[in-house]
């Protein structure tokens, strides 16, 4: 196996498709060298083999040949021996992984000077303090890098040696200072190893090699591969390259540039430069950098170079690129290049200009590909406007967008501060069907308790209203809530992001740009890719809900949960009527005022969707989340101030608790226990849909029954259906689909047998992930997934990304049987993983028909059901 | 199809084998006919393939043809006719299915009675009376079977008459009354039908047959089917047959008898009878009967006659047999035969002698399979010793067996009422690990909620001790508790029977029959047959729990839960101070301080079963079991009277609370939330095993992670171990496996991976019962489980016959896969399906190594491998 490879091999495919072997910094290197034959100068790569060869079994047999043939043909190319006591090869060794990790690994450079050459280096550039200060950097960095020597010692040295001067800068202390000082980083290498600071270059460069492959398992580099998903197997490529000089003299400089603007996509001329300067300074920011424009001034020629090298660039890669060069001398040397970072707006709008640029031509499928979906959601929702501000605390994101208001802990509270014009943030321990109209009064939400399924975070996200829950360092005192030393009270003003779960003091400016007019045009080219294969539904329980995922795109409603129509303000009172009713008669007074209630809504949400299909799951959630908490009633109770309503209540309470209601009686198994309340719901659905189809629309209702464990519970669903239609005489055409959720593993492993009472399933992933593990979400995501995760105990959050191994497989049995049952079963996911698309590209391989997710999700469901399917093929 | 065979039909095989189509009683009826040549009355058995095709499309074709000529042949042998006015033949019209199902369906005597042929029989006994009232209660019995009319106004009828007569009893009305009687019972029926009392025998018949048809579907019968777990579908027989009269005078005479004692199963004869009398009589207990063994003085050809019978039908159907059984005028008539019911005594006791018997030669298999599970709970529990007293109240039958006490309401009553020498039954709403020591102290436990998995059903079993949980008619109030009207005050005494779930007030008297002597011999010869396929551990948390069974045959532990190790009133305390720790210091003690007492649990445990497996998990239970109920603290803080200890026990409780407790932070996931407490587990279990090897013992060791999910996971908890031998130098040949329960879906599904690091999995059937259903035992099997087994909407309870469809495929998924990982991989089931004969089956089938339950289920868990093994063949 050959581990080395000159920048300008003769590889058999290019260079750029090679980065799993060259890394991407060397596999682009690789490009500009022998394809687009640009500047570069020359070097080879080790390539990531060689690091995987390292880690498994320590240096490989064969490579210090190969780096060593690599590093004499070097020599000969630049003309330049290492070492040199006249004119030195000096090298940069640079680590250069598949995946772009920004500031995880290391870097060496100024490799090859020593006590020869340093003077080598002092006569070529006419300048010792600069080849000093070289040298005397290429120690302290060499020992920090590769010999792992704590750099402090290193600064308190170079303080002595300013103090001896009487400088406040590095760059002031006098060549003859510097010389004395190397001397002194020498000794304290000598100390701290027991060895003299290598003098032979090409140890110097084994050393720096093996120290970027040994970076690659660096804490730092592990931890960021944990957050990025990439895999620890893929090891990194090494690059050593000679070094050119941007800070050799005032015809030198450096500098970074992009071919359009990362921000906006706009055409033009983007970056920075500095004259006399090298990479660094640049990034550092230490000194005020110029306008990449401004290069025109200074170094002409060099411009027209750059630009011209920009269109080759654009046309060779087919997409904006950014790159990093340095002048020296008055000549062009490309150092690095790759596709550029972008915003959500700049590869929206690059994508589709692309599309149209007579010599790029990317075809739309490509256009698809080049939008991720962290791009569309950074267009949808609003962001804090700056990144300067301290973090109070953070919870869990549970709810994307980013809001501020002034704080209220009540509800009530809440509700009065919004009718007096404020902006509101409700601040609770958590919320509960009490607060959901504290909720609606409010601009976002923040809470101490509960996951991502937690109350506040799935009326949340159905509202898209920016949520952080689960904030367990948020102490509710005395009136008050206290996080360390900051004391928050009523009416004091935070910002929350629900996005990345930052909370923090004071009202931070918010921005969100309006999605440019290529989104809608983007979203269309998913959906003609998609027809046929998937289409994309929203999670929608209102009609303005149902209105605003029309908007988004969404080909129908996938969830319409008819429990949020039971927590309105108006409706609750009832709700609890019906559950406390002493006689039948009073049940079902109480249950007639709600169908009358819920047939309106269904009406709205029908009218919505007029000509899609609308599927409306019955009541889900067990009765008790329709009361209010026990636990105040039991403290009201032993202090005596129980009202008699109370009394009711706290008997009814008593009744309804369990010990795990996530696995009690809900969904159909409320149903069954009390079939009132489902057959109302029946008629109340299928009642405004006769209204609508007597108006001239064209309703498409699906019934869909929750948690479904067997065939004769479905069965005996089906019949409130029936006997719903034959009441209403509603057999004349009007289109009603029944079917139920697959969402405990019983449901699907007997999929052959519900298929025969169910025309569709919906996935619930949420339930069933939580069914399959053994998670109550709310209870497991805050305390142990981050434990879990960091342990490598999972591979990823199942709640977020579906579980591709046992979750997957259950979807994927549960489809065949119910396929072999009913070929032409509808098949749909409704639940979160509706809107990820790591999730979405599972189940488009399996081959349902469609995903259901929250509205503002929609159009990134529709991306990601395309570029799945584009990524099939 | 031939619907109709008479009871000497020629079947190719043994009619006492085609109970599917004759139904039991037709079955033995004709093997008593054709086979063994017994005096029994002719007749013949309409099938149960009529009996279907009558439910499914009415009286079917060629049904009438067949009866006719039946009924035609019947006259020739009999020498009778129906309707005859001289001598006419009567018969009788009896259902009898597959399988028994007494009382449940319907019966008509004396159908050929008119008004003709009653003369006949008249003048024939010369017994106008004995005519006459045959025909009335013909007349009504009819009319209330197979025309439906309410027999309240025959008795109206027949009350009048009895006045006029100016008699008490029905036999002394005169025969001219009673010829108005039926005059007016004909007119009676007239004036509800419309119809005159059909006067064609035929037509009596086609009524009578298709009455019993009709009852397989009475409410009644589809009850008992639902109890039983009878298929629906089987449909019944009908036997037609002539009437012998055993009430014709005095030497006549009607008995049942068995040929051996049903209650002990000793050799004798056992039985009743009468003279003068028919069947109904000897059951109604309406008069005094007469031991069979008197028969030999009244009627002593006929008894010997018998007695050669009752040898004929043992050695015939190598079994007990029952019978009934008429004499009419001297001449003995069998009417009835069949393996006879009996205790479990009597069934152990008949199945060994049967097998030393020289002329029924049973082999061991088949006695192994003539002991139901129910026989050997018999024998093993303690029963109420009387079926005369007044239910109070039913809950859930916990844990098996009797008990009787005064009732206490808290375990400091309970405790102090047991160290006074009373019986004791500790009465609670439910039980959590406070309460312990009180029903340590407690001869039963009865609860008012919960499940049987819940605290108290679980401790309860495990100690084998009565239990009946969720009574939920029990109302706390004011230091009692109230069901209806009846106040149970602290001291009151009851009994509760925790097979059954009955609840009775006052003291009733126990019996428990100490196993005979047959019992070892019988399991001896189940695992001799049982050896190389499963063997059966049992489910012990302590020393003399694994003394116990050891005793009963248990061939190991395979699940000693560790939780009950830190409820014990002396360790609970040090629990808390864990959980309380506000340094690692203190947390450290706490811990030291349980691995001490650990260790001398396990120490005793492993010596208990030395040279067997012991098979340990580690701690399984949420960390907030083991605290206060944080309800009270609540209230207490509301009521401004929390400790300092309190405090802390509040915010710990609310630390470790948990929305559904059932998928938290439990198993393995608290190992990885705090390490300590595993590692400690582990060291005191390998330190105990140490200890009693270099005593001379031979343990072995396997150490269990509960609630697994992943590979990663479960190697992460391997670690300990290995850390755990290494730091006590454990190499040296200890016998130690590791490996894991398999009871999510998803480590089901990844058993090929788990398998990879676990040397065992042992399936917990209970949670991949909840999880897979979605099910918290808790939660439905109180409310919801008794509405979908009545509606059908699941075969069977799931928590007691482990579900055949979509649990036992995800264990066989498991199965395979792990094998396919580890061929040699040790498999086994703990929880309570492993001691439930029908799942015992099911894990046969699939091929496990071992089942383990409660040390009180072993016996029975050993008897039923072996059955299902002889039923596999």
């Amino acid at each position: 196996m050959q581990f080395v490879f000159s920048f300008d091999y003769p590889h058999e495919i290019a260079p750029m498709n090679l980065k799993h072997l060259l890394g991407g910094k060397g596999a682009n290197l690789a490009e500009m060298t022998s394809v687009l034959e640009l500047p570069v100068p020359h070097g080879f790569t080790i390539s990531t083999d060689a690091c995987r060869a390292y880690i498994d079994g320590g240096w490989p047999d064969g490579l210090t040949v190969e780096v060593d043939r690599a590093l004499t043909e070097l020599e000969e190319r630049m003309g330049k021996r290492l070492g040199d006591p006249g004119d030195p090869l000096l090298v940069s060794v640079r680590s250069g992984a598949q995946f772009s990790m920004p500031g995880m690994m290391d870097t060496v450079l100024n490799l090859g000077l020593n006590d020869v050459s340093v003077e080598g280096l002092a006569a070529q550039t006419d300048d010792p303090r600069f080849a000093y200060d070289s040298y005397r950097r290429f120690i302290a960095m060499y020992a920090r890098i590769v010999q792992g020597i704590d750099s402090m010692e290193f600064d308190r040295l170079l303080d002595a040696a300013k103090e001896l001067a009487g400088v406040d800068s590095d760059g002031d202390i006098p060549a003859e200072l510097l010389r004395y000082l190397v001397g002194a980083y020498k000794e304290l290498v000598a100390s701290e190893t027991g060895q003299p600071f290598p003098q032979d270059p090409k140890v110097q460069i084994r050393g720096a090699i093996e120290a970027v492959f040994g970076s690659w398992n660096g804490p730092r580099a592990i931890a960021y591969r944990e957050r990025e998903g990439i895999d620890h197997r893929l090891g990194t490529a090494v690059n050593v390259q000679a070094m050119v000089f941007g800070n050799r003299d005032d015809n030198s400089g450096t500098g970074v540039g992009f071919t359009r603007d990362p921000a906006t996509g706009d055409q033009g001329v983007y970056g920075d430069f500095l004259v006399n300067a090298q990479g660094e300074d640049v990034v550092a920011g230490v000194r005020m950098t110029e306008p990449l424009a401004e290069l025109e001034n200074h170094f002409p020629e060099v411009f027209h170079q750059l630009m011209e090298i920009f269109e080759r660039l654009e046309l060779h890669y087919r997409d904006m690129c950014d790159v990093e060069f340095t002048v020296e001398q008055g000549k062009l040397w490309m150092l690095q290049t790759r596709v550029g970072k972008r915003t959500g707006m700049a590869a929206l709008r690059m994508a589709v200009a692309m599309t149209t640029d007579a010599g790029i031509k990317l075809s739309k499928e490509e256009a698809l590909l080049r939008i991720s979906p962290d791009h569309l959601d950074q267009m949808l929702h609003p962001q804090f406007a700056t990144t300067k501000f301290e973090v109070l605390t953070t919870g869990l994101g549970a709810s994307p967008g980013a809001a501020v208001g002034k704080v209220y802990f009540t509800s009530e509270a809440a509700v009065l501060a919004h009718e007096r014009g404020e902006d509101v943030i409700l601040v609770r321990k958590e919320t509960s069907p009490d607060d959901v109209h504290g909720m609606l009064a409010s601009n976002g939400v923040l809470t101490s308790r509960g996951g991502l399924v937690s109350h506040a975070a799935v009326v949340a996200r159905g509202w898209g209203k920016p949520a952080v829950v689960g904030a367990d360092q948020l102490i509710f005192e005395g009136g008050g809530v206290r996080v360390g030393d900051n004391l928050i009270r009523e009416g004091d003003e935070i910002s929350i992001d629900g996005t990345t779960g930052t909370v923090t003091l004071g009202r931070l400016p918010l921005e969100v740009a309006e999605p440019p007019e290529e989104l809608d045009l983007l979203l269309q080219w998913a959906d003609e890719l998609s027809a046929g294969h998937m289409s994309v539904r929203a999670n929608a329980d209102s009609g303005p809900d149902a209105e605003v995922a029309r908007r988004f795109g969404a080909k129908g409603i996938g969830l319409c949960r008819t429990e949020h129509m039971f927590l309105a303000e108006d409706r609750l009172p009832i709700v609890r009527r019906m559950i406390l009713a002493d006689t039948p008669a009073d049940e079902e007074q109480a249950l007639e005022e709600l169908r009358v209630a819920q047939r309106q809504d269904f009406l709205q949400i029908l009218r919505a969707m007029d000509g899609l299909p609308v599927t409306v799951r019955l009541l889900d959630p067990p009765l008790h989340e329709f009361l209010p908490d026990i636990e105040a009633l039991l403290i009201k109770e032993s202090n005596g101030t129980l009202t008699k309503e109370d009394e009711k209540l706290l008997e009814a309470a008593k009744t309804w608790r369990e010990f795990n209601p996530m696995l009690g009686v809900r969904g159909v198994r409320l149903g069954v226990l009390k079939p009132g309340l489902y057959t109302m719901q029946v008629r109340a659905l299928l009642e405004a849909a006769m209204e609508l189809k007597r108006a001239g629309g064209d309703p498409h209702v699906e019934v869909m029954i929750p948690l479904t464990i067997s065939k004769p519970e479905l069965a005996y669903a089906h019949a409130w259906v029936e006997e719903a239609l034959a009441e209403l005489g509603a057999d004349d055409g009007l289109d009603v689909l029944f079917g139920t959720m697959i969402e405990t593993p019983r449901a699907a492993l007997l999929a052959m047998e519900i298929a025969e009472v169910a025309e569709f399933f919906s996935f619930g992933t949420n339930d069933l992930t939580q069914l399959t593990y053994g998670f109550s979400r709310d209870d497991v995501e805050g305390k142990l997934m981050p434990i879990y995760l960091a342990q490598g105990l999972l591979p990823s959050n199942p709640f977020k990304v579906v579980d591709e191994e046992a979750v997957i497989e259950l979807v994927n049995i549960a489809a065949k049987r119910g396929r072999s049952a009913r070929p032409d079963i509808k098949l749909g996911v409704c639940g979160e993983h509706g809107g990820d698309p790591e999730s979405i590209a599972s189940f488009v391989k399996i081959g349902l028909d469609y995903v259901s997710c929250s509205p503002y999700r929609v159009p990134i469901a529709r991306l990601a059901v395309a570029q799945s399917l584009v990524r099939e093929g």
